[in-house]
């Protein structure tokens, strides 16, 4: 492995931190408040920095409207820029408001599709504010039981809201279509598939892409193909990075099965180098985003993990003997081609790392820098502890 | 099959409904308020007692604790009793205090665990006041990382809470030990299967029997094996009803596979039948109850059609040919033994459901007599909308 | 209910029963041999022929190739018309020679991928004899280990062989693709969902259609919803009917969750009825074949079994009030709109699919028939116990 | 990390291999002929003796009864002990017998019952001829479909059988009872989890042991934490290795989530230094056995790269920091605590291993020295293509 190449690639390596990661979250049982919980959107933007500060990789956050929500997002957006972060992907909620229990843009009520239009509208506004390239769209619509609403009826209904965002996107944006198996529906979810949200990109238009979100497949399902496949497609827009056993359980990306984020990683850096121009330029464009919820760990240490998970499985996949790979492939040599996926995945990635942040005037060590650094300890009291709920009442 | 027989059978059946499932619920993202859900606890009984009203098999009500934490319980029974319901399971928990972060009864400090302790020997002090026979204990204590905590240490821990807790209780009286693949916990959950729950009880005493929750398993997991395995053993104490699809979707129990419900009754109305004298008075000492989460559905009327869909599976399930069919399983005849089994779940039992139903002064169709009466109407006119949180922030 | 429509529709339904169906089968372990099982394609096809005379509704038979390879089609053809059947679709097999050890049309070798689509293109040739609409494609391909093969190389070595037998398919003929999410391939399946096997129907043309195996899907995932996307989107073409719990159990269709069957049969004739001519065209024109491997159940009365589950499943869902439903859908009474559909699940179809039968001059408990004609017995004396192996040796 | 404690730690390691993994196996689809798959049990022992030459590691291999029935077991065992190896773990067979269709011990015929109990005390009696301490209990038995049989009543029959081969094993000899989800049963089985296996354990006395196979457990269950159950209540007995993604796959242990093989490894290695005496020493003796089919690798290269990826994921283990690990976890510093584990897993073990080899005359790289020896050329040359076969006909 060439240390120049290895290092520029390095150097080229971006994850987007979320907002809504440095504050409080829970389970449906209960939130723990944590010390020093991001309490507002610019409280939010300066953990991001401290992040971003210690790795080197993280210089965008993604905002979550309307909890980032403010009056004015070009001030917003200067804040973040003193602080050495950009704004990053807009993401709309149209699943707090009471009126979307039924869903947003597939309900069965043409009043609740028109609201949840609008709002995602008005996200497009914010993100030629913000410079925002994505706007990343997840959508919690789907029904409890069978028969509790036509599932051809609200594909439409999906198909014709994303259509009518897709027009209304400036130039140069994208809009990014996030599938999840299930929750909060438990019967059928709208846009249930890669399948689903690639075949309503297609047929809403080219500035339409999938996202993909790790915590959001049935067991077993294999991820990096499915990445494989869109990258080849030309349709892999980005990811939600988090980690999951069993539902969506966002954890730290690469905590339950480190080979599995390695096996990803792998597919993206082949198909950066892919003689291919649709697929190369898909994957150059990819949005590495985390979306986690950190409902037991300190918020900014999590997050500095999570980006370092994502560093670490990047650095493997670059160490990956390509030609020695493709040989292999090619000769059927089925043990010797894993082997040598698994070469790559086995070394010891730190080292290199270290030299690569000392060369940046990073850190060698960024946990360990944070952990000295008092910034929890200072967060924690000035910001003391956020009032902090959760799906179930505290007493009745 | 003999009228009397199968009218007998129905009078006997008992479903008891949870005070948790009158009130508000949610998701994580969440919590749609209900019209008229319940607000306190005499509220959730007067729920339950209209449910009991309509069904006639619904005659008792489990409370938790401290949701339902009032001064005088006695008073609370009586209130309960002149409504025709009894107070039912006691439901601890020790889930939601801030200080059961890492757990409760298996948490690392011993002051937690003793705080934990210290919450279910009080509840064995209001079972006596209220009159339960059963302590039900879910407990939300697990790990979300690998390394977190010591998984042998933890299970120790928890060993010694659930002696301590099975020595406390009153004569007649059970503890019934409930397990959950995961959720809260994303790593390894402390109680994490009907093989952990019945290790603890064989240990701690005979006080304790196992209590399965059906959305508590890993995707497909056979439950009626499980709970005649457990029959056989003598250590089947109770159930929670609901029904899933993904993981623990808490949707009203029989409506995403009600071949599987119906199955569950068979082995119980097998076993009920035994000639084995354990496995008999184990079937006919176990506790029916709801546990279910109705996130959009209206409260009242959701409870009365899981009442109605544990009828309607038991009643299938009496019918079954149990002659015929050990005949066929006998004479190794696959098909004709399965073909005995469906041919109970085929028959449309409404009908003689509308008859028993008639011969006790009960309304034909409770769901109709309920939509008829009023009662929704009501209680959203007197009770408003409670407020309602959820995981996630509403607005930073 | 009109007792006419429901006739009529009970008419018009077909099931195709599969060659394969009628000969031994077994699991890695161990084959068991069947008394009477068919040894070769006119035993086979006799053996349909007694599903059809006992039901009325399994006009066809489905063809392997080459396990029902024969010098005549047109010979083969009259045979099974001389016995009151047809030939219906034609199944390619590029999964049991030798060559086909790491893949078929996905192989890194060109020489092998050559091999594969000749056998594809053969099975034009005798469609084209058979009189076959349909040529159904399962694809094995796949890999064991990550690494072993490049992902989007295979993907395009697929995609090239289906256009190339496409292309070659006569006017009115069409293809089915066939997804598997695993087995025999266990790390990754080339076709491995519906939204690959859709990508790749849109690439190829309009022959190309979507086939859905029950079996084929991960844990959890709602198929009645893939259904109604592919209904929508004009792709789907047929089924593969069987039942699982686990893996590709390939049991009797609808004996694990005979609600999940009532439900995507529910889809059907939804989009039957619809108003829109994609979707109501391509309903009409759905394949409803049974792919079964009957391991330890009888053959021909598995297969009565089989195809009378469907008709039940059938016959249940004719009986939806679409009205009411769409009443409740569109009112957002999400009870009374799941009611609706369970109403027709609860009902006991039977005494009125017994009243079609002596209509229609069939037996009316088509079970009861079969069992008391002596069929069984007769083929058991004439065909014997043929010789049968499992994936494992017997004895070293 | 003490090298001489490492390396002595490294010294005591075994890994046995099963005589069925150097012969042909497949899926039910097909099984592909490898060139040189041993064709006897003389040749499967010369290829286990090779696995042990080339790592050192991999001393005894498991037979099964009857692939590997022989007239003289002394002799036999001569033979072994001349290559180097000894023999281990007798595996019985009772699921590949014409009457075991319905099963085994949980027939419902006593004959059937009679005739498997029978074979498995003639195992017992080759135990005392090879040698062996185990015996290891693998059972098909089950159902297919619901109601095929009566689920308590074959509980029984399994407990009785169970019981009565314990009685017979000779002082210090073990049955290792292992449990399964499903296949080839596909409705319920009789052993079907870790809790059932427990349970009758339990019931039949001190020499029943629980025995774990990787591949074995339904999606996403926490097999480690399984595992540190069961040390302790001293109640482990063995593994058998492999690696899964979906169901049994029976693929090279440590390929598909190198993780989850460190974590458990991790609690292995936690328990034989913990200060109970049950948990030590059951630790202690645990058997560690391979379980798999190679259906697509050479079967030599597979079974030493199986081993070989034991012995990396067990130093791995070896290298984790158990005070700081026990000073994280006693301080709820849940991310360093799992950070702790990590640092161990990402650990490049390899230049390590290479050195412990050399010190032991091993080959730095057993792989690259099998590949160099032509062990592989030579076999093929001299046992050429043993005939195979699968699940389903090659031809009608």
């Amino acid at each position: 492995m060439n240390t120049t190449y290895f290092f520029a690639a390095l150097d080229r390596q971006r994850v987007e931190t979320p907002s809504w990661g440095y504050g409080n979250s829970g389970t449906r049982f209960k939130t723990f408040a944590a010390p020093g919980a991001a309490r507002d959107v610019r409280e939010k933007i300066e953990d991001a920095s401290e992040v971003h500060r210690l790795t080197g990789i993280a210089p965008s956050v993604a905002l979550h409207i309307p909890w980032d929500e403010v009056d004015d997002y070009t001030q917003l957006r200067a804040f973040a820029e003193d602080r050495g972060v950009t704004l990053g992907a807009i993401n709309p909620n149209v699943f707090q408001d009471d009126a979307y229990k039924l869903g947003s843009i597939a309900h069965p009520d043409a009043g609740v599709r028109a609201k949840a239009l609008d709002h995602l509208l008005g996200c497009v506004e914010i993100m030629k504010q913000t410079g925002s390239r994505d706007l990343s769209l997840w959508f919690a619509d789907g029904t409890n039981y069978a028969g509790q609403d036509d599932l051809r009826a609200r594909k439409r209904r999906v198909r014709e809201a994303l259509r009518q965002v897709h027009d209304a996107l400036p130039e140069g944006a994208r809009m990014l279509v996030e599938y999840k198996l299930f929750e909060p529906a438990f019967y059928a979810t709208d846009l249930f598939d890669w399948g689903a949200a690639y075949a309503h990109c297609l047929a809403v238009g080219s500035k339409a892409q999938v996202l993909v979100d790790l915590g959001h497949h049935a067991q077993s399902v294999n991820i990096e193909q499915i990445v494989a496949f869109l990258l080849d497609e030309g349709r892999l827009g980005g990811f939600h990075f988090n980690a999951r056993r069993y539902a969506d359980d966002d954890l730290i990306v690469g905590t339950t099965n480190p080979f599995e984020l390695f096996c990803i990683y792998a597919e993206l850096v082949a198909a950066e180098r892919s003689g291919d121009d649709v697929t190369r330029a898909t994957a150059q464009n990819v949005a590495y985003m985390i979306d986690q919820s950190h409902n037991i760990e300190p918020k900014v240490e999590a997050m500095l993990q999570s980006v370092l998970n994502c560093q670490e499985a990047y650095a493997k996949a670059l160490l990956i003997d390509f030609d020695r790979l493709a040989d292999a492939q090619t000769a059927g040599d089925v043990l010797e081609a894993h082997r040598t996926l698994t070469d790559a995945f086995r070394t010891d990635v730190r080292p290199r790392l270290a030299e690569w942040r000392r060369a940046r005037n990073l850190p060698e060590d960024p946990i360990q820098a944070h952990r000295a650094s008092g910034y929890q300890e200072k967060v924690a009291r000035e910001r003391g502890l956020a009032v902090a709920g959760g799906g179930f009442p505290v007493k009745s």
